[in-house]
């Protein structure tokens, strides 16, 4: 199986390491990656700019290729313009703190994964719950085991699979749960400051209260101390209020 | 009704000039807009620097606040440290560019609204579909009516309504459509270029084929000369796949 992998957080952080490590034991890995930290970047990608591509080595060793863009660049660049043949998977993390909720919104590890579900190639994302002291060998470990089901198995196309892993040692972690997403919502504000020239600035801050009534959802899953498996997709139409929409009788003249 | 009002085409674009002076005419308008430029951005927020604001003339008068940030940052912004009421609409535009189908995914203008329904706030987004010599008022129009529309009834709490407007003139407009998203998607590629010091660079080019077997899409009413209004919801679980991924009995250990 040929797999591309992604994120983030860069090409010389440690969760694309880990990743690509347990990635190696079950197929070909080509790793195409920002040259830096490109979080909370959203679906972004660059139409103004050329990209560059470079070798990136680590421990020594050829690693894979470090771009100038986003994670959606990368993986449209490692499927268009640097493997020879299409990939069979995509794989993007493991990010370092969680994409649950609606943080799926803002995530570039989940717009690289977006990008091969778009494409029409089994996807997954892998996020690791926590911003401290990171062991990414569990999470990289469950996304080998699942990449395999996801080969054996069908997921539908344009769909991707978002992992969230809760940030336990590996026999604590309790198991899988298929979740669905979280609708709880950052409570965010800005910091107003001064900067040393005395002109104003904002710093954008907040707090998460993680409580969410719907037992089903990521965010639970995780609190409750189980890997959270929610499947994605990207027709955003309400259906639901359609017809109620439809109601209005909007009228251009 | 208290409007804000922001795009990301910048606040010295022409299409939020006309946005604003149409919305006028319905409510009290706040700008705040990106300084510059900022397609393509997909729902990116800026985490890792400061925001800064100035006040924006345009025509020799007080126009609205520019923002050193995103579309989304400065909805947030506008909310939760400029205005000194919450506002009752949030209306993102008009764009210089169709926002269909997946587009929706990569686009600032819509990104905007996102963080209005986030933020439980009635929240719009209108683009016209065209890059070539651009009339934005038919589009202002439109989107003014419906604001008075949006306050008398009932939008669900989280949901954005997806305004796109054909390229003609206001008279050979057809009407208004209840649409859903389109599922075409662009069909890009890398053109590899070589720089003038003999280093390769990528540049991403593509062609969009207009061509959707879905008639109820937001495509085709553009393609048909009508208006497309499409709402949008962001919980992306893909719950018809939810019970199968359930029947693959994935285990941690």
């Amino acid at each position: 199986m040929e797999i591309l992998i992604t994120n983030d957080d860069g090409i010389y952080a440690e969760g694309i390491y880990a990743l690509a490590s347990a990635m190696r034991k079950v197929g070909n890995v080509t790793v195409v990656a920002p040259d830096t930290q490109r979080s909370a970047v959203g679906h972004a990608i660059t139409i103004t700019d050329p990209l560059r591509v470079v070798e990136a080595k680590r421990n020594g060793k050829f690693f894979g290729y470090a771009a100038s863009g986003t994670p959606a660049d990368c993986v449209k660049l490692g499927i268009k313009a640097i493997m020879k043949k299409r990939p069979d998977l995509v794989v993007s993390g493991v990010n370092l703190g969680g994409n649950q909720a609606y943080n799926i919104l803002y995530s570039g590890t989940v717009s690289g994964a977006t990008e091969g579900a778009l494409l029409g190639i089994p996807s997954m994302a892998v996020s690791l719950d926590t911003f401290v002291k990171p062991d990414f060998a569990p999470s990289a470990a469950f996304a080998a085991k699942l990449a395999v089901q996801m080969m054996k198995r069908r997921v539908p196309a344009g769909t991707l699979i978002n992992v969230n892993v809760p940030h336990l040692p590996a026999k604590r972690i309790k198991g899988v749960r298929v979740t669905n997403q979280s609708r709880t919502c950052f409570n965010d504000w800005f910091d107003k400051r001064k900067d040393p020239h005395g002109n104003t600035y904002y710093w954008m801050t907040g707090d998460y209260k993680p409580e969410d009534p719907d037992k089903a959802s990521d965010l639970n899953a995780l609190l409750d101390g189980y890997i959270s498996v929610t499947p994605i997709q990207f027709d955003l139409t309400d259906y639901k209020f359609v017809p109620e929409l439809e109601n209005w009788g909007l009228k251009f003249r």
